[in-house]
């Protein structure tokens, strides 16, 4: 079930990025659902390519078409939601020498291993980010939902290349401090040095990586189970799942690691007739449960491995090394657009947490 | 199913840390396996207090008592072979107070939450460390089982309250130079830093926290699924499992996020007759399947929350701010025993690898 | 996970009988395989209706369309195979008073009340048995799977209106005396009679039911789990998922109460070098383990709930009883159309039996 | 998870018939439940032997030992409820040369080929009806929990070697009718039939078998779920888990397969405000999900395979066939202590259905 994120809300993903298509079915929807499309497709958008001048030129409808589980007057009918999203405007033919010559900090030479060369190498086969488009269908019904509940997920970019956005309060976060168009960031000075950090990488035929961190504000107390089904644990499993993700954290995260207990615990104190924190060190996590207050979570996002300066690598055939130079057309830095993708997953599993 | 790890080696964890036992229900052991029970004790041991004595002073004897799984000459049989550890030594009374004020950083308030106020607060219930110990047990397990296939799991202590351990090389980790005694550091005046800290917290009473990271060399190519079921995800579930863990990493983890794909990706090069990577930034992982080079892997600890400094919390009964002093038996820095509990989680994830 | 059938070789079935699509998502193909397409379609046709001249005039190409799980040469790739048939030639609105005047024996009064009302009553939703092509698509590539391991799976009708077909050897079924065109029986003039049998009822405006054996052979020794994956638990798991069917039975079944345990057990002996039984009571499973003989399973379908004699329903808008009378177009029986989804179903758990 | 039955109300059951311990791990039990142990304690004595003249006189206490899941109270807390009955009586000597003497009927040599030859043949192993002990306990619990929501589950013996019991009538059942000491039947006299016919078989070294029919009760509608977990479906993988059940049907079963659709379809009508039928052939499932009318489920179960009788079997070392004849102390009837095991795995289904 490895391409199924969720037990109550779930999301079957396939595809691959030069397949047909690429699309999801989708189950625990609750039966009378009638999305909001418009709000879906311009969530869909931010995914996209084009949307940010700065990433692929690749061409990309990203238009998904509804297979099932609609009833008579759209509206969901208790059968799995199904959609597609119909690939085109391949280059295939950049991608031909890839099978012998692996890409390094890419899946090829670990798909070639594990489906005995027969993986389909065309764009990243169904290792492409491309396969992240119907999660972020997914995730926008789910935060259509969530929001129905009072419940806001927002992410903004916390780092690129080292550049950081200002930081959001942990305990009362002002989300709609977060730009809603370019680079999603709360300080825009901090913002055009990132953007200026992605050109000077893409001059230069690199990239450049960064975190992103999501907050989740209305998230009722008592979500999440123990040990191994905390909203940690379907959280991490939820965003490793996006390509290039190295790092989760939760709350203050590695920084635990250097303060003492009492400065990391977090007092309780009673706030408008409800049990809440004075400090938000936990990241609205406690023993797996969801506190009440905001959840805090960031990811850490690797520089994109496509790049254009050569790089060493081997020929599978012979077994030389050799060197590659990848063209085509890439992203230098995948942050942004991993921005509505990680707020995707964070709904999809904060809803199978409010369904189950 | 929030209490099971794996799916074809599952461990399904139960107890209390003041029920009559806690234990473990292990599935997916190769019939005819015949465990190196020494081996096992003294694994276990290493989590078990007293091994180290800067730990709590609770007597457990954590002497796992088989109640099935066996045949007549000891061998695993292909039935579920359940384990049970007797509690004992509880001074519950020290929890007395704590329904109504609960403990900063606990899982208190949640667990009153989730369980309408009937969860088991007596020295944290489920939620306890001591629950770590049946996952040691299958640990033990799973590592003789691993080392049966040349694959070795081998966890330091990489930092203590800021002070870190020597750094071990990425490619080709020399996993004898961490001390089998004492603290797991490979530097030992760095050990006995962490020591000096952590003493310096108890005497305050205070807690301290610290990073874990963890190596498996030996591991084949080809291990892992794509997207949702990567050794990431896998590993992220079973590790965010642990109590106290805030935030896990593979490979350069968050450094990445400043590093340019130049300098991130590893060349690829031939050695041995084997395809590797000449640096190993991306910690044996590529795509969600491991490349063969060695797991690298890291998890963040908090400082433990259960401190003697007075802290504020709120009665619940009265709805007031109160104080609250922890006195009971508490680690002041529970790194040095989460040590052996992260190698059993990581050996459990990689059985199952292996297994399916 | 209603809507998946296995967890290593597993089939996700997505769709309404009056949606755009149906289709299903496959996931634990072995990478490399190239179906022979021509199999898989010829063996969808016998269940599609037309191939039949008593079933339902509705038309319906069938054709699935692939839209990922292929590679650039059209082998399996290790990514879902994902496909969908275009559903086409409705008559919507022979359903439209349906969702208030519930058809006895149908689902939609048991659909109307899981979904709140907002279940697809088109064609039977979800419930139509027109969900059944894609597991046929599913149990096509699973039976060319299987063929390369020497495991045939054959179905026949054992009875239609009373009328019983000849009886198979247990041991050593001769599965070439089905017939493989009209009814699949081994005694064509007791298919004759349940052709006459199932006009009759047409001609009556009414329907009827039968019971369809399936035969397994060349399954190996030891497939299987204890308790509640046994084969027996997997494949009836399977069956009570094909609408109408409403009983299941393995070996002599039902038949078995009756005897005793001198004359059901199966004495063993040695043949070809194997440990077989002399006599097959017990189905091809013993403690839910394949024993190498034959497996033989057996399931009773009702008539065809959808009759043009008026029946009594009541209005759900008044509250009053009221006469329904079912135009449309129906399969009278819907036994043969049964015989590859049977075939479909077993072979699906075999092959995931198979690979786990 | 070949030994778990239920997701959100799950059983997970171990041991072997002769290893130190069978026990369960249950997990979905709602917080604060505080179990009348009288009634699990009856529950449970009447599968065991002795409560019935003609079963084994293998003495078991079966007495539960609760392992964890209770707060200091005595009430559920959230955490798993695991107990452990303790295995005693053993004779084992008895099955010394079943390893290569496998028994007709049994899973002696299934197992043996599954597990290598290192399966547990004492007493049957996991194979063992002394499995179900703690389904019983679990299914004790259940029936608690279903009682207070208006759910009674009960079963009586429809048929032992040919004799019938009294109908039942299955639009009102009278469960009360069903005798609570003795044979599990509404007709006394059939009930004393059953008993000599028993008797017979037992003198002749021979045994019985038989069929089980369970009534449900007060169940709501709207329970189950399209296609693989509707209630057959799930209840069917439930009850062949339960040794020696050889076939499973809902409502009419296999006898609607000889019916028209005119007569198997139950007419809609109101009654008492809510959409019932006038009949109850569905037996109270249509489409996977229940009708709110009584549910109806019948199993078959063979004959005891452990008779006294000469069989033949094979020496697995010689491969010469051989004469076996089995002492030991076996039900030569096991259909009467089965009754409450099928009321456990029902009603463990059902509220498995109901918290989901």
């Amino acid at each position: 079930m490895a391409n199924i994120l969720g037990k109550h809300f779930s999301v079957h993903i396939f595809g691959q990025s030069h397949a047909p298509s690429i699309g999801a079915v989708i189950e625990g929807l609750p039966a009378g659902f009638k999305p909001d499309w418009d709000q879906v497709y311009a969530f869909m958008a931010r995914r996209a390519p084009g949307g940010n001048a700065l990433s692929t030129s690749r061409k990309e409808t990203d238009m998904p078409e509804i297979l099932s589980g609609l009833n008579e007057k759209g509206e969901t009918c208790g059968a799995p939601l199904a959609i597609r999203i119909q690939n085109g405007d391949h280059h295939s033919a950049d991608y031909d020498q890839l099978k012998v010559h692996p890409r390094p900090g890419h899946a090829d030479a670990t798909a070639f291993m594990k489906f005995a060369g027969f993986n389909d190498i065309r764009g990243g086969g169904q290792f492409s980010g491309r396969l992240t488009a119907p999660l972020c269908f997914a995730g926008a019904l789910a935060l259509q939902l969530l929001s129905e509940k009072g419940i806001q997920v927002k992410a903004h970019i916390a780092e690129i290349a080292g550049v950081k956005d200002a930081l959001l309060d942990p305990v009362s976060p002002d989300l709609s401090a977060v730009s809603a168009s370019g680079l999603a960031v709360a300080d825009q000075s901090a913002g055009k040095k990132m953007q200026n950090a992605i050109w000077e990488a893409k001059e230069k035929g690199d990239s450049v990586g960064g975190i992103i961190e999501c907050f989740a504000t209305g998230v009722p107390a008592g979500l999440g189970d123990p040990m191994f089904d905390g909203v940690e644990n379907l959280l991490a499993r939820a965003l490793f799942g996006i390509p290039g993700v190295r790092g989760v954290e939760f709350g203050t995260g590695f920084a635990a690691a250097e303060m003492t207990g009492s400065r990391h615990n977090d007092a309780y104190c009673m706030k408008d007739g409800m049990l809440q924190t004075k400090t938000n060190h936990h990241g609205g996590i406690l023993g797996g449960i969801t506190t009440g207050m905001p959840l805090i979570v960031r990811m850490a996002i690797k520089p994109t491995p496509s790049i254009a300066m050569e790089q060493k690598t081997v020929d599978l055939t012979t077994g030389e090394e050799t060197a590659l130079s990848i063209s085509g057309r890439h992203d230098p830095c995948i942050v942004p657009r991993a921005v509505p993708v990680m707020e995707a997953a964070v709904a999809c599993v904060l809803y199978e947490l409010m369904t189950k």
